[in-house]
């Protein structure tokens, strides 16, 4: 049997590094926000490797705690260095140990994707023209 | 009079803060290449706040070099931390003051951009459905 409460429950966790700068944040808190005006079925919530709280631990239970099925964990990364590829699956795996009914998954940085690079060639390109 | 070669020479440097691991660098490579694809009358370099060469200085030295007649430096960043607040604005003034007949501009982080934004928003809502 199906438990239709978390299996129609499905949340973002947009990790992102962090920084000592409080604004530093903004642009991550303004993706969360259009995620979820863009879907409002999906809930979109920060974490931070280190500097800004909540980290990746505490994000996941709180979504857990919130009876969440399904979590997509979205590096909010330009590239993958020794973060991506040695921290972040130990905290990924981690979370799935603690919740083992819950569908954690873990996708490529934002700064490999495609689209991501073109909208950052769009963005170069403008400002160049822009005078 | 104006000099022809210099002012029709365009070139943009893809700031970005660099890091231990050499994969990292890939995606600011991808962007580059990405840049020059769109429009070949634009030169696109990468430069490296740290950990990877070359730094600002030099790439913005080599470009002068090059005969270069402006310059943008698109920081390819999230956000804007400490580093682009404090350190890069000192780099970009000390790079104008090098090299006084080249015009050098500074735009905002590509993490800032509401198009780039999208595009993450994109990626992260087609990573979810893509089961």
């Amino acid at each position: 049997m199906i438990d239709a409460k978390a299996s129609s429950t499905r949340a973002i966790v947009l990790f992102a590094h962090g920084a000592r700068d409080p604004e530093w944040a903004g642009p991550v808190r303004r993706l969360a926000a259009r995620l979820t005006e863009r879907d409002p079925s999906v809930r979109a919530v920060p974490a931070f490797l280190e500097f800004m709280t909540p980290g990746l631990d505490a994000a996941v239970d709180a979504l857990a705690e919130d009876g969440t099925g399904e979590i997509l964990v979205v590096p909010v990364f330009l590239a993958q260095g020794g973060h991506l590829k040695r921290d972040v699956p130990v905290l990924v795996e981690a979370a799935r140990a603690r919740h083992p009914g819950i569908d954690i998954r873990l996708v490529a940085p934002v700064g490999e994707d495609d689209g991501v690079l073109d909208a950052m060639a769009e963005f170069a390109l403008a400002s160049l023209s822009d005078r």
